[in-house]
């Protein structure tokens, strides 16, 4: 099972989010206490942006585990971002390569996703000829997060055009209904987990949706307050007193308190660029 | 924590010790569901004889979890040996690089070691300072295990000269004793686990030893059959019928049952060229 | 550019391929003192048979560059074969990734391809969509080797359903008059370089083919003697003189001298079990 | 050969120096048109500073060959800083592993050699049993390169205490005249070729050294501009016009002009924080 966390606000040290808490991405993914399969660490990811500089985000893959990644380990130590995407990943479909690795990038967007579609070969296929000819070409690896990821892209291309808030959660219900239709087509019964994060550095969008009315979606949950804290290896949101802010989104909980709101069944996660956030439910 | 694995016996082809068992040294290292620290893969070594070629055995190291080395996984499929060592580290002393991985070799030889020297930084120089220049440079990582195995050679190549049983088994002694003496005088007290295992290709010793009373060693088990099998992933040695004839040493039972059994605290369990297997204590 | 090599006949350690020769792949790519652009190593991949064991090759691939890594560089010491196909990659088309190195491998087949298909990108998807559900999802990676390679089985597999030199040979036949008919579709009008070497182990099929007249294919040679030997750096195909028999297929010359023979333009050349080898034209 | 570039000045986006320009040490190693031995890449590393973060760099290593690292190519063209280091390693001395990867740290300084010590496990032992226990495990590698500097650091921390220009200079100065008495000791008559760049990200000190009188030094140059400007692929300083400056210090001139002043035999080349250029005379 994969393992996602979004930051937006307060510019921040990566390793703030990283490597201090004890129960950060990296922490979890050697120790995985709780799991009934651990985190091996199939690769890691990890997309920011650096607006003064581009409106392009860096991205940084390790097919290695992240804890022994010295570079990644130096790295974060040294670079600050208002906005980060970090993805650890146990292979479910497509190997272990860097080009299965979240987060994928397509210009200025950031996208990594949590859960799966079952039998997702049966529609791989068609799903991927529906593609314009840019998008087709666009796609290195087999990952079903990354076919999603460029039907949902190509949408907006051949459509919109814009990447704006309300193209891509209109582009998130076309793909999940697109999606649905060819599991019924092709006679696929089980649910697909449709967990996607989307960001552009401004804004970050979430899903937290299954296909089907049985099964609950993957887990997902989002923190606000006034700016990221760690102390002692235990990190939190503070409350607002001031006017700094910081919204987390995670897969996980990083605190056993209250500061963790699970976003609904079916419902995206909308954090705006002035950080307010916004849930809404998700019509597919 | 580390895990070994040795084989000597009727020729076998890699992947029958190394991915079929449900409970192998890989399919462990992915699960790791009984275990306090999961086996993460902070490195894996493999080292084996191709008699017919060479007296020097080849080996293998990768810093990747091994479960996804798709170079492994093939090579694994189509190489066959009579004697194998294998191991998984979990890095104690010493960063995750290819200096770091076990299997170590020398010339013929290979070893293995589970455990750790405490403190080890505290007497490393002082051991290296005692070898001669060839042993002094042998060395190229950071791990307490490197230096042993460079002092247990230098005893021999400064002393009797050759890589006899007898002359390894007064050489363990001799470095298990020294390095004893160096941990008192540099004020450690905490246990030294040191179970070695060193082979050349014709025969193998193994020890099973900590340097105090209180504690108890590493596990170290061995185990005696006709041939070794793998049914439904479960592997065992099939009893005695005929002349084939292959013994395994493991850091863990690989089964639930009575095959196995525990060499007894601070004891070597030498397997001789003739497969025949010898235990004996360890004076040090 | 790439370079390749395929050697069929008496068992060989691996490094009297590749490292011994002063002149040997491997060495080449670190001198690489003629070529215009040097052979940097944008990956490294080697395939070979272990009959007595499987019909179906272990593959080793390198990222890195082949004369830095360290696990072939003490495999090579250590396995013989009758067969073997090796392969050094500049990457022109798809990126430095496991999925795009060769040999590629399809069952008991192996393939390499020195060469490009100008403006690959135009002809891919259609190409692609061709193939049955089994070869479109086998296609892991970018190259436009991989797609021919697929392109080949499937029509095979579509159609005679064995793999036989005869059914090989017609499927190179209508692969290559398919790409230059899918060519001129999409308005390429470059040439296609089409050097492909497959082996299954028993028989080695290459073809020495370019889709215009204009232009001369790449180089590709062969060799053919008693054995092969290496001595003070400089390898050989020694004359007849008894039953030992070998035969290798290169991309360029090993040695100045006039043991190497060019296939002539279109050609293909054909290594039998027997060790008899044919020249026969390419029909496309 | 290695090669190595150091900057300081404007911050500057790293691509601008890495990748642009045509002869940046990146392409540099692609191509290596004019070497007898082309930089084949047995190791790539960066360092660099982020003031207004931490005192302490920065660094990013790679055993691929630079122009293949997909996380380099990404973070380049989205981190600025105002001091950089890079090398690319040719490895003479060591195996290509991270540990024997330029620019060593210690702190926050940072070190990259160009040259060798001639025969230098002669002396190996020797220097190292010099340091004091926390430089000697501080050593990680096998190079001369690691050692010299934690000679260099060593005399400082046994002594004067502070890394100041100053106390390198004297350190630097002490250190060369060991290697040279340490060479004549143990017999080594070829010379050592000690080309060092030491930055704390304020300032930085290079020597251009050799220990005997009858050889030249490696090369190495300086330069010094308003700005560093890539156009069209070529690379250069703009003359003074305003307050912005840089300066450059190089193992090979970029481009055929006349800005570029080669270092004289046996001097140091001195960027103070101010970014005004002194160059003295070493005694040693």
């Amino acid at each position: 099972m994969c393992r996602l966390l979004a930051y937006k606000g307060t510019p921040i040290i990566f390793d703030e989010l990283l490597y201090k808490p004890h129960n950060s991405l990296i922490q979890q993914s050697t120790k995985a206490r709780e799991m009934e399969e651990p985190l091996n660490g199939d690769g890691f990811g990890l997309g920011w942006y650096a607006p003064e500089i581009s409106k392009e985000p860096a991205t940084f893959i390790s097919l290695n585990p992240a804890w022994s990644n010295r570079n990644l380990r130096s790295l974060s130590a040294k670079i600050k971002t208002d906005c980060l995407l970090a993805h650890i990943r146990a292979a479910s479909v497509g190997g272990v390569s860097e080009a299965n690795c979240h987060p994928f990038q397509y210009g200025s967007l950031l996208m990594a996703h949590n859960g799966n579609v079952h039998s997702f070969s049966k529609i791989k296929r068609e799903l991927r000829n529906e593609l314009n000819d840019e998008m087709y070409h666009w796609i290195k690896g087999q990952t079903d997060s990354e076919h999603l990821f460029a039907f949902l892209i190509n949408h907006i291309l051949t459509g919109k055009g814009s990447f704006t808030i309300e193209n891509l959660i209109e582009s998130y219900e076309f793909t999940f209904a697109h999606v649905k239709a060819l599991m019924a087509k092709h006679g696929i019964e089980e649910p697909a987990f449709l967990n996607l994060v989307i960001t552009n550095g401004e804004f970050i969008i979430a899903s937290r949706y299954v296909t089907d009315t049985q099964h609950e979606p993957r887990t997902l949950y989002h923190s606000e307050g006034a700016r990221y804290i760690v102390e002692d290896g235990v990190s939190y949101l503070a409350a607002p007193e001031d006017d700094d802010q910081a919204v987390l989104i995670v897969s996980e909980k990083l605190t056993d308190d209250d500061h963790w709101s699970m976003i609904p069944k079916n419902h995206f996660v909308i954090v705006e660029p002035s950080l307010n956030v916004r849930i809404r439910p998700i019509k597919a």
